[in-house]
């Protein structure tokens, strides 16, 4: 574990700091009570997330221009609700059932854990939603990060290269100064790609009760932690 | 006063939220007795302040490509040590004072303020210092951002429109949902000319006491306050 100079941890949000399915099966099921709505929100949830790897594909291909993830978020959407034959919904109430992504809520750790992280460390975002998104989900949930970076600054999504320098820069720190931290072993191994520390959460209920979800600890990681508050521990705050 | 449909205010910083003068006069006279260096520290801080103008307009023309603000502080800097015939300090002792911009003090009534107006707003920095200044400073003078947006985003510093309208892009809203909170009233027109909403602070002691500073409340101006926390206070905060 070598974790000297490291100045700044840079988050990975969905899955990692919040609960973007437990969130959005609430969040849905009161929907689907007030609008006479009945469909499997589970099911929902899990198909919007699936989603957003082959349209974010579409972006770093060049097919689409640059697109932030609220607009991706709402093509999903679209055609989640003929899939799903919901009708009946305003233009408004469909915009706010997309913003259900700001809302998304954090872990038990995750708000107790950056906190104390934030005493030792600058706490950013570096997640591929969009500037607009993240703020508004920080102020929705308390999350106390210094500061919000996003794809959307540098217009590359995770796991371009660009995204994770782009976020040193931003930050006027060396890449080996910035720890991401993040429960994808994917998106830490792109950022070690180009010079970043990593640190590993494991989020097991990442993608329900039924997905067995890969958190075995890994040597090349700097740090393994079982949550947030565990990698502040591990981190000395 | 027009204010509704006002969902966050973006904040001038240097001057209307920290006082640079002060904090580099304070910061310069430990210098100085630390390394021995008997300058005018308050002739200093205006020199270094007098000379930002003049190198962001050299942004602005195309005759240098982007440079964040803490290389054009040091580039000032470097002339400045000449200029007042100060020697001895290290490479790392000046790149150390240049960051004194990153620890500039608030005014007494900021934070309380933001504080406030954070319960009812989204507060965000539209500053043309970089964000890592603005990252650092808000950590070091405990500055409660929701989010940290500057003209190094949009590679533009004020007062040219793309940092106006960038700002409320990144942030999803309209022009007219942002409000800019400056103590110079040129910067208020400028956001004012693309949309923007606009409460002018009165900052009498920016320049010190023997510099007179227009404070004169203007009817064109959607709020006019003593302070930040009067800002609070008028907007119902």
């Amino acid at each position: 574990m070598s974790i000297s100079g490291v100045k700044a941890l840079t988050f990975d949000v969905f899955g990692t700091v919040v609960d973007w399915r437990g969130s959005i099966i609430r969040e849905g099921e009161q929907l689907g009570r007030a609008k006479g709505i009945d469909i499997d929100w589970a099911d929902f949830a899990d198909r919007w997330r699936a989603g957003y790897a082959p349209a974010m594909a579409r972006v770093r291909s060049g097919e689409l221009p640059w697109t932030r993830i609220d607009v991706l978020h709402r093509m999903i959407l679209y055609g989640l609700l003929d899939d799903f034959g919901v009708t009946g919904l305003s233009e408004d109430e469909k915009d706010r059932w997309n913003r259900v992504w700001h809302r998304l809520a954090p872990w038990p750790d995750s708000v107790p854990g950056l906190t104390r992280l934030r005493q030792r460390f600058i706490v950013a975002t570096l997640s591929n939603g969009n500037v607009a998104l993240l703020t508004n989900m920080a102020k929705h949930s308390g999350l106390p990060w210094d500061c919000i970076l996003s794809a959307e600054l540098v217009r590359r999504y995770k796991p371009d290269p660009e995204t994770y320098l782009g976020a040193a820069d931003l930050l006027g720190l060396r890449p080996e100064e910035v720890m991401m931290v993040a429960a994808h072993k994917g998106d830490l191994r792109s950022a070690q790609a180009v010079g970043l520390r990593a640190a590993f959460v494991a989020r097991p209920d990442e993608f329900g009760p039924s997905v067995e979800v890969d958190v075995t600890p890994e040597a090349d990681f700097d740090v393994n932690a079982a949550d947030i508050e565990e990698l502040a521990i591990k981190l000395g705050c």
